[in-house]
């Protein structure tokens, strides 16, 4: 805050807010001076905010907890000027949060922040955060390694992701960190294919890209394997993803531009004509949300730093025939990168 | 369109957009004009946009889907302003339309749509969205039927939340609507207590709120049942909360305000002394996302209208020691109102 010269902040945004506060219910604000924080929920939480929240007074509010937070910071004589996070407030928000306000407060108490404050503190996860977040991509390997028993010719892609969560629920999952996705045979050409009520094929690849929820965090892992024997083209693609993926992870360091992971992903995959088939990014960061900053793409300037976690996940996909994409979470750390997905890459013929 | 006198419009809002266009991804735009319409999405949907999408044309792009469409509404000489919904842009959205924007565009091209132009369009649901919502709700009552013959002293509550979700799967749903919250004893005086591995009790409540996701759209039941025998204050508070629910379903009807519903739930529960225990609002409309307009609020003028689906689900909760919330789907009729959710209701003793 005083880097950004302002004496208090808006905080509205659930990620951020649990960050600063530990705070997880669904609805609430926190309002920051340099002297204090208030965090306003409602009365549905009550006792939750009362257990969660230690470093912030709670407030239970009937009314909008964002025009409630704003309000007691227009109420402090030393608030001059509120920050708030442009990336999540929307125009109807900021308008609503405007004619809340005192007429003569309208214009200048609500600042838009340059650039946002909590997120980059999000950025770099320290010792505790890294353990809860390799503690769930451990949880996601684990059920990787049971599900491959489990996958057979015939079951719907459905009834994998059906097996998958609830091993996922047994093994203390709080939830999953997104849809699941289970594409099989010429649907594995769909980078985003949720599961359906395809019947996996006696012949081809079945994608599984999922993620589990353990204390707020994420993790996010995909395998492709082979139900069967697969031919030779296929074989060909999925050794160029798989060389894609750990020349991709290779290039990870602490100073390294998410571009050039990229590149030497996306370098891979040219060199095997499959540039074209590589239609989207190599990775993201992950943490209190499934997807973070930094993202790992083309051009993308930002330097990897110690204690980011991200992504390394490129693909191939051709369209109406096969897709594969392989996708570990790794930490950067001082001398490269440490990854935490430890389940098999080399091709699964089951 | 007419009806706002604006010539184009920029929808971003994904379930406005699949209401709108039919496609399911997760990142796109459509720019609607009053002859054509054009949506944008990435390289990862190229197939799917092609199967999903027919009233609009597709166009795949790797920037901004938002931008990419802004653009091409600008490119229009027909186009002379753009419509966009401030409650789903951000500020940072909007800056940085603005600014892919050419110059003389930038100050008065983009308008913020006064009210909301396609939630109304989603409020009142025809026929064929009635038959799929009604499907999602009895699959929900399925599993509050089957899961009672799991639920025993014992068992720890994200096992009961497992279970239930697998058999969601089984059953075909797509996803759960939300996160299912499973609140065991004291825990039940929690509105909104997710699943821990806190152990169901020999003599307690738990509290169930769940819904499926179906065709896309979703589903919301809770029920409360109990473990062992009810001691009588227990029993009166949930004779309380029930009848609290069918008095607010009994005023379910084309005409009746919000509020109205809203307050015939919140009159039985102060006549029994419960008004304090009921800290939240009555319901809220369902469809493509799990909260829509209308909120059943006290005080909310809104008048429903025949087929709006709203849920009805009125609580109370004493701290410390127990809780109670029953809610039922409910479509608003010419005549009253017609209950989706038809899973018993006296009160369950396991």
């Amino acid at each position: 805050m005083s880097k950004v010269g302002l004496p208090a902040l808006l905080v509205t945004h659930l990620p951020d807010l649990r960050y600063l506060s530990g705070f997880t219910g669904s609805s609430a604000a926190l309002a920051v001076t340099r002297r204090a924080a208030r965090l306003f929920t409602d009365g549905r939480y009550t006792i939750q905010a009362a257990d969660e929240v230690a470093a912030a007074g709670v407030e239970i509010i009937s009314n909008s907890p964002s025009v409630s937070a704003l309000q007691w910071l227009a109420a402090q004589s030393t608030v001059t000027a509120v920050g708030f996070d442009p990336a999540h407030t929307t125009v109807a928000d900021l308008d609503r949060l405007r004619t809340a306000l005192p007429y003569r407060l309208r214009r200048a108490f609500l600042v838009a922040l340059p650039s946002p404050l909590v997120e980059p503190l999000r950025l770099v996860k320290d010792e505790e955060e890294l353990a809860v977040i390799s503690e769930a991509a451990r949880l996601g390997c684990r059920l990787f390694d049971g599900i491959i028993y489990y996958i057979r010719p015939g079951l719907r892609e459905f009834d994998v992701v059906a097996e998958l969560e609830h091993q996922a629920r047994l093994l203390g999952a709080e939830g999953m960190s997104f849809e699941t996705i289970a594409a099989s045979g010429v649907r594995s050409a769909l980078p985003h294919g949720r599961a359906t009520e395809a019947r996996l094929p006696r012949r081809g690849f079945l994608t599984l890209d999922f993620g589990v929820i353990l204390k707020g965090y994420c993790s996010d892992m995909t395998r492709t394997v082979y139900l069967g024997k697969p031919k030779a083209e296929e074989r060909r693609v999925y050794a160029a993803v798989l060389e894609a993926q750990e020349a991709a992870l290779a290039s990870v360091a602490a100073g390294a531009s998410c571009g050039d992971v990229d590149g030497a992903a996306r370098g891979v995959l040219r060199r095997e004509g499959l540039a074209e088939a590589f239609s989207h990014s190599t990775g993201h960061g992950v943490g209190l949300e499934i997807h973070e900053p930094p993202r790992i793409g083309s051009g993308q300037k930002t330097r990897l730093q110690t204690g980011m976690v991200v992504t390394v996940e490129p693909g191939a996909y051709l369209a109406g025939r096969f897709g594969v994409r392989i996708e570990d979470m790794v930490v950067v750390t001082r001398i490269g990168g440490q990854v935490l997905t430890l389940s098999p890459k080399t091709l699964i013929e089951l």
